[in-house]
């Protein structure tokens, strides 16, 4: 660490390069060869210098902090710690970092209603990304309406006047409904709220399967932790007795108490019950039996919420955008 | 939502309450009533009234946010990704919403190495919470002599300048070992790199477990994830086949690659080689074998961390802490 603090100009002039250079090449922008970038850095690095000073940040009057609001509804158990949040908040943060910026975490029990005035004009943060659509999007479409840099993990073929990055929900719920029905179940549970706007689209596409094959839905709205599933299941077991011979899960959690109630109760999976889940979370390849599941591609997904968020910050507008999905079939669905 | 912001003062009036009152309840209080502390926080909910405005923030010159820094080293593989440290962020990030706070997400590579400036003083936080001791606690003494209030989640025992808050690493090495040396075990591996602060105590567990059975020790010291583990059993298994029954892991996730590549080997856990983990991360539960682990209390860490940081806001000190740990004995050691 040198005693003295190093400006922009002092750099630039220690590596013989312009000052734009310094500062294009500390943002990681690739409008610099990656050597040069790569010498800067460390040069940098060396000399205990940060772009992400007090002074540069009142001189840009930004705070290089982004709030990521995970979106939960008053009724819902769910919290930070559920697997794929926590995924999808790594991957962010992770994507964040890659521009300079840092993470905001907080959620909409935190927030006030009024995200513009708590994140923006009190200088928390320069933009929003909100994890999850939730049952109502008053908040955000508020937030959108007052002009805030804002984008949306959620379903992407929402109407809005803000871009939603995520999954083709629709066609996971088909998938998924279908893929159980080509290994031969006909009693297929869907398990899930509906009412959630993303669990909507996978309910939407449930639904299509099933009637495409003629048989008969079979809906349990719960919420989305393992424990309302586990819950839900044993109960369902215990009025009906074993009524399905296939689980359509709206998330790999739910799948994975789902799961647990069944083994318990020595209902073979996927030979009595076949299961599929969503998301496709780490656990789901190391369950046992492991855990058909519909992958979402939270990386992409997460350095496009990024892009999206530094073209409004400069300006510009960006429009809703679907990350592909796949089908991941493991031994809970191979009968 | 009304169209007028109200102050504190109106809030007060219109509760027929003082602002001391207000102003407690909706910092959740105890010398408040929960009756009342819950009709005012209903009441300012319904107004739309946040203590958390610009205002107050300026007033207070606080910034009610508090920065967590994964602190991970330069040459690991290791990121915000890993399962446990994003268990870890989740659980404090509960326990500082309890408090009114948010957190700001940052790392040691993000962060420059000198916090106070690049945190405090800058007012992008008014506090830290540092995950992992890491190799070097460089950085950490330099914002604790700064002082930075500043908590640490390590290994307690550690004399430091700061509070540390953490599991008794040692004895939880020890545990370990010794239920593998219960289960019959004679050639036991650390897999582990013993360079790290809190894996370096619980190789010294180990190390005592190993010496007072009179067994040979054998240490493989690798970076902390599933891939240099898996890595590390094959050539280990390659180079002198299976010269192993047990393995000690320095974490569940380096537990669950040395699981996947004695697997794909047909070499059965637990009957030739026991395996326990650390940490006790939701992934030990439901891998199959399920895996023994020694479960590190991360819920109430958390709630102390957050405690221990708020004391030295208020101007008090703070003390080391430990964190009482567990093993959880599943089938990956019984035998």
């Amino acid at each position: 660490m040198t005693d003295k603090k190093l400006t922009l100009a002092d750099l630039a002039k220690l590596a013989g390069v312009s000052t734009s250079t310094v500062s294009r090449a500390l943002n990681d922008n690739p409008l610099i060869k990656q050597e040069t970038r790569d010498k800067l850095q460390h040069l940098a690095k060396q000399h205990n210098f940060s772009l992400n000073t007090a002074a540069s940040r009142l001189r840009s009057q930004k705070t290089n902090v982004v709030a990521v609001i995970i979106n939960l509804d008053g009724d819902t158990e769910q919290s930070i710690s559920d697997p794929f949040l926590l995924k999808v908040v790594g991957e962010i943060n992770l994507a964040l970092n890659k521009q300079g910026l840092e993470l905001l975490l907080s959620n909409s029990f935190m927030a006030s209603d009024d995200w513009a005035n708590y994140f923006i004009n009190s200088r928390r943060a320069d933009g929003i990304i909100v994890v999850g659509q939730g049952k109502s999007q008053a908040n955000i479409e508020a937030a959108a309406n007052a002009g805030v840099p804002l984008v949306v993990w959620g379903d992407p073929k929402t109407p809005s006047n803000y871009p939603i990055v995520g999954s083709d929900n629709y066609l996971g719920g088909r998938l998924a409904s279908e893929h159980l029905l080509a290994a031969g179940a006909k009693n297929i549970v869907f398990l899930g709220d509906p009412g959630h706007a993303e669990i909507g689209e996978r309910h939407r596409g449930y639904m299509a399967a099933i009637a495409a094959a003629n048989v008969t839905p079979h809906v349990v709205s719960i919420d989305i932790t393992s424990r309302a599933a586990y819950q839900a299941i044993n109960q369902l077991l215990l009025d009906k007795g074993l009524c399905f011979d296939g689980i359509m899960a709206c998330s790999d959690m739910v799948a994975l108490g789902a799961m647990k109630a069944l083994k318990e109760r020595y209902i073979s999976i996927p030979n009595d019950v076949a299961l599929v889940g969503f998301d496709d979370i780490a656990m789901a390849d190391i369950s046992h039996p492991s855990l058909s599941s519909i992958k979402q591609n939270t990386q992409r997904a997460s350095v496009l919420l990024v892009e999206k968020l530094l073209a409004q910050l400069m300006g510009h507008s960006a429009q809703s955008q679907v990350v592909e999905i796949e089908l991941i079939s493991r031994q809970s669905s191979q009968r």
